[in-house]
């Protein structure tokens, strides 16, 4: 029976008659045997086959033998001398499914960039670095749901296709059936979406929130774990067009409830990665940034720090600190005065909750002072921010004039008012970017390098 | 503490003390107390609690609990003496949230048509049908996962935005960033998709299969679960235009694993959910379809029947029924063929195999008949067709043939052809829709009823 390579590597014991089937990572030719370590993707760690010249078409099975060739070898687990691994295969016989030719195949025993290796993105999951990054994911994505069911959370499908945009902010791609080169337009020059298929303007979501709220008022607890969008025109290493966010969303819940949810969402999932991916995780430590075990350390292990906007403002007031950015009650934080906090002051991850108004989205609960909502940001050490939260306005007075004040209109929002109307319950949620918290479990410098295939401006292959 | 009600009903003791949250459903007034039925999304029952007129402000307080008010109500679990409930909740203390205007609440206790509730899909989670449904959904997807993960498959994320076009069929939505009203066109009246967000014509996803099976060739094992589309205006109870499709795909792999793992997967999912929602199911073989249960022991407790196309169609060409459609060898199976295979032929869930070449798919894999390939279409009594898959055509050569005599064009298909040119794999897969699955285990009548926000031609709310 075939084995996984990752099973055989921690279960396998010498006697054992085994099959595997996988890529050749290396080869390395001796007098009277050959070395071939196949990599089947389940783990870091490739198995090392042993071939011997006794085989029958041992020198033409050897030649076919290059790195990325697909094969099945049968065989006996034995001992191995070789100090790193504690067992190889002993290779009875050897199949060849499928060749790759050492003159063009991309893949060679270098080191390749990342840039690189993003253009044959067909071929990348077969590196080290980037095959660990995609079982970090896995890893990280199952823990998401296993988190949030073991605690009977729902997990509810929000719509991808919207005709609203959520925070009545966010740059949005259009979703259109029409033919582009004959657009229809009304009389008065104005694109007819009536006539579209949706039968009005459509976009691609920038978040679930709201319809999480619609959920969230007949389940109590649901969570969304899905696709979003923006079309930022942004080329940096920390945006893409299309990303997955989770967004948990609890009635009868304050903001104290979601952050005690979130803090105990960090921890299980840095937790569950580190259970699951030890060996990714330590290559990662070692070759991508030697800071990543420290920072899943620090978030595991600490009581999270929590302040207060206005409180952190006098603390930065007070920091000697040269920061590039103004400090001043009313702007929003920047990413100099959030590390400043999580690193410098507190040394942990660091909760910073009641932000202006202002600064903050319209559904966000007005506090008492009239000035601040009870919004919360989480900042860590090394990372940033990683959650944004808020308990939401739950009294129907106050969000139809902060959605007024915002200069939006209250029929675009009927549904999410009759929420309010009726049985409106206090309810608080929170957003996690899904990739950006791959990126700073594994320490990649590049957000396109966690996502299989990345979406930005100009980009879109396979 | 407060405790959800579905934990109550199952767990709850006389003389415990509990708290809960919830949405009254309904509320019967009599001479010294009223019972108030609280239900909070958990559970398809709610708990009924007892309230005393010697409560502080007994009077003010019933009016207010109307249907669809929230209420926390804290008291002592007693036993109840009421028929079909083991306990009820004697309150000591009442706080209503927020009231539901019984004058204006849509919500009453009647029966609503699923065409109204689709009106109110904001409040419609909030009875006892849908209720059900999205409880369902949730077991199913969660099912859907264990599944895999404990067989040790990576969860893949392919691209929602898709500059190709996985069967070069199915129509598809347009991406775009334009302002629609002045698209740039170039010289010769060509939308100039070079300006656009992307740099080329973006579309919307119609499958990750070909994504899948990047990943499959380095991961061996993997599977897709996420959001796709068709611009189709098709206006039916078993078409959406957004939906989410399940795809696995297994390198080292041919037709005979694809179908074992299918199988596998089907009695898998309604095994779990018959154990996780059994009070949901009861219901819908109640109410909505007197099948279902049966359908679902089917399912889990018959090995499905295998038939070759060739032979299914001898078997209908021998049938005495009259069908609508011909049967002929070459032409595709209609609904009512594959439903007498597997209602009156087989009794059971068919698996049909290796069909006509030229009504499938240009990634099939040939047989050496050179007539057929090596595709399945999984068809259940009541259900009809639930699962398509095929292995995968893994020769370079058949497979270039295969794309250019479907006029497609071979660079298009760059990466796809190098996945056959370096270390190539016999692999294959299968896909099936998320909601027909639930809609078929449910009962439901409509597929708009088994998604949160349904998306079809002119329907686009919430």
């Amino acid at each position: 029976m075939t084995r996984r390579i990752a099973d055989l590597l921690r279960h396998g014991q010498p006697t054992e008659t085994v099959t595997i089937k996988g890529w050749v990572r290396t080869k390395r030719e001796q007098k009277e045997f050959s070395f071939v370590e196949v990599n089947d993707g389940s783990s870091m760690a490739g198995l090392q086959t042993v071939i011997n010249q006794d085989m029958p078409d041992y020198a033409a099975t050897i030649k076919r033998l290059s790195t990325g060739a697909s094969v099945e070898v049968s065989g006996t687990l034995v001992e191995s001398p070789a100090k790193g691994q504690r067992i190889e295969l002993k290779a009875d016989t050897v199949t060849v499914y499928g060749e790759a030719d050492a003159e063009t195949y991309p893949l060679q025993k270098k080191r390749h960039s990342f840039e690189f290796l993003r253009d044959i993105g067909h071929l990348r999951g077969r590196t080290n670095t980037l095959g660990a990054v995609f079982r970090v994911r896995n890893a990280v994505a199952t823990a998401i749901h296993q988190f949030f069911q073991e605690r009977g959370f729902l997990w509810v499908h929000t719509p991808i296709i919207s005709a609203s945009d959520c925070e009545g902010a966010g740059e949005m791609f259009t979703v259109t059936g029409f033919d582009l080169s004959k657009v229809p337009l009304t009389d008065d020059k104005q694109v007819d979406f009536s006539r579209d298929f949706f039968g009005k303007h459509a976009y691609l979501t920038v978040s679930g929130q709201l319809e999480a709220e619609i959920m969230a008022m007949a389940f109590s607890n649901v969570y969304t774990f899905g696709p979003t969008f923006r079309a930022e025109n942004s080329n940096t290493s920390r945006h893409l067009a299309e990303f997955w966010m989770v967004e948990p969303e609890m009635a009868f819940c304050d903001l104290d409830g979601d952050m005690e949810l979130a803090e105990a969402f960090l921890k299980y999932v840095f937790q569950f990665v580190m259970e699951t991916c030890p060996e990714d995780m330590e290559f990662f430590n070692q070759r991508i940034d030697d800071s990543i075990l420290a920072t899943a350390d620090n978030i595991i292990n600490n009581e999270f720090a929590r302040v207060t906007y206005t409180d952190a403002i006098a603390l930065l007031e007070k920091s000697s600190k040269p920061f590039e950015y103004p400090v001043e009650w009313g702007l929003d934080l920047q990413s100099e005065h959030e590390r400043y906090l999580a690193e410098d002051h507190f040394k942990k991850p660091t909760i910073i909750t009641d932000y202006p108004a202002k600064i903050k989205a319209f559904y966000m609960r007005m506090n008492d002072d009239g000035n601040t909502v009870r919004a919360m940001d989480i900042v860590a050490p090394k990372i940033g921010e990683i959650i944004g939260g808020s308990q939401r306005e739950e009294r129907l007075d106050v969000l139809e004039q902060r959605i007024t004040a915002q200069g939006l209109d209250l029929a675009d929002y009927w549904w999410y008012l009759d929420l309010r109307r009726y049985g409106t319950v206090p309810h608080a949620g929170f957003g996690l970017g899904f990739e950006r918290l791959v990126q700073f479990m594994t320490g990649m410098g590049n957000i396109r390098d966690v996502i299989p295939f990345p979406r930005a401006p100009q980009e879109v292959e396979f």
